[in-house]
């Protein structure tokens, strides 16, 4: 079992991934190709499988007798503490893929590096996740060249949707407290450890696709505190709604 | 390339299956265990994929150019060939599992006999969806089995979602003019020759589950010609949304 000093750091790792686990699942019979409808959903799975693990860890590693279920369900936005850039609106689908990519690279490395830590529990979720993950990048990749390459339209919503979310994408690397102590316990990852390599591999990326790096400019952040938009409440209200209508149910 | 006779069956297969994946990929994200909330999505994927063979197996049998995305997205109601059974409004845990049980053992019985036609590609696409659905059927198997014999509020819920949905199963048995081409041609299955077994097996399980199989009575129809409840119409507005507000979108 985790130390209990990893707890808020296993939070966040479930919490990034549940929420963009269930903002892709809003696609869910929506998209207009149904192959594409299954790919995302599909992603939608692997991440919200994620989130299961790593959040039944967290409630282990609290020890007060939470389940993951309980972390899921039962806690208020406050609580959360998802980067916000998982938690916006899903928008169209060039939004939905430029965000698949720039979220999948940084957790594709993230993964990588955490199965690697001393906490076997901890190292062997992750190394799990990595393989799903490989896939995930491979899948937000195609989508972003086909869009930056395709038509004027597809590459002007494609390059929209990246100057739109590129500001939140610094909350990613902020070393919080909870990431040096779940560090130094050898169940966690400095995301400072993973900024230069994440930039390296998108900056190569949006190349190939024909799509500008954003500058460097003025970074949102506050998810990793518990400072959320307005819309993490809406997708909670939603995804909480039949935990919390029959709290204990049982039947 | 299956038979054009073999066009209006290979529909009924993609129908029944694209329809209720639908409705049971409302779920998503919707179910108050994580790790529920995923089988069942993932069994919605299933239904999905095999929807989406058929449908494409329909679309070159009919050689007319329409793709499968085109018979999904861009039919009418009453153009869909679905029973009636897999339309009905998802309504609480129960009704869902109870239909699962009544749907994946019909659906096994029918994979399995299809999976020996002459028709190569679509012995082939019943052969997959077989084994997906030997799944289903267990899944769907345990959960009816767990509501059964649980609680006394358990055990009421799904002995009513099974009085309710009885009267749909009738539908499933009989053979119409496109099922009795289909195996004329060598690709399909009458369904008349499915029953007993279905009988047979739905009564086992229910007995095991403690459940009172519901007396033969009144039988609704209308789905495989096109007659559907009003369900169908919100079920499908929502579906086609997105393919309907971006005809030939290529973006």
């Amino acid at each position: 079992m985790s130390a209990p000093a990893a707890f808020p750091y296993l939070v966040t790792l479930g919490d990034d991934r549940l929420i963009l686990g269930h903002r892709l699942s809003e696609w869910c019979g929506h998209g207009p190709i149904l192959e594409e409808d299954i790919a995302l959903a599909n992603i939608a799975l692997d991440l919200i499988g994620q989130a299961t693990l790593f959040l039944k860890l967290a409630a282990a590693a609290e020890g007060k007798g939470r389940s993951e279920d309980d972390l899921a369900f039962l806690r208020d936005a406050i609580d959360f503490r998802n980067v916000l850039l998982v938690e916006l609106p899903r928008g169209d689908f060039a939004v939905t893929v430029v965000r698949q990519l720039l979220f999948s690279v940084y957790s594709l490395l993230q993964m990588e590096a955490l199965s690697a830590v001393g906490d076997a529990d901890v190292a062997g979720v992750a190394a799990k996740a990595a393989k799903e993950t490989r896939y995930h990048v491979r899948h937000a990749t195609q989508w972003v060249v086909t869009l930056g390459g395709g038509t004027a339209e597809s590459h002007r919503r494609a390059q929209t949707a990246l100057d739109d979310l590129w500001r939140y994408t610094g909350e990613l690397f902020i070393a919080t407290p909870a990431d040096l102590a779940a560090e130094q316990a050898g169940a966690g990852v400095n995301p400072e450890s993973l900024a230069a390599a994440w930039h390296a591999q998108i900056g190569e990326i949006l190349r190939v696709a024909g799509l500008e790096t954003p500058a460097a400019g003025y970074m949102q952040r506050g998810g990793r505190e518990g400072r959320h938009t307005e819309h993490l409440g809406h997708l909670l209200s939603e995804m909480q709604i039949l935990a919390r209508s029959h709290p204990g149910a049982e039947w």
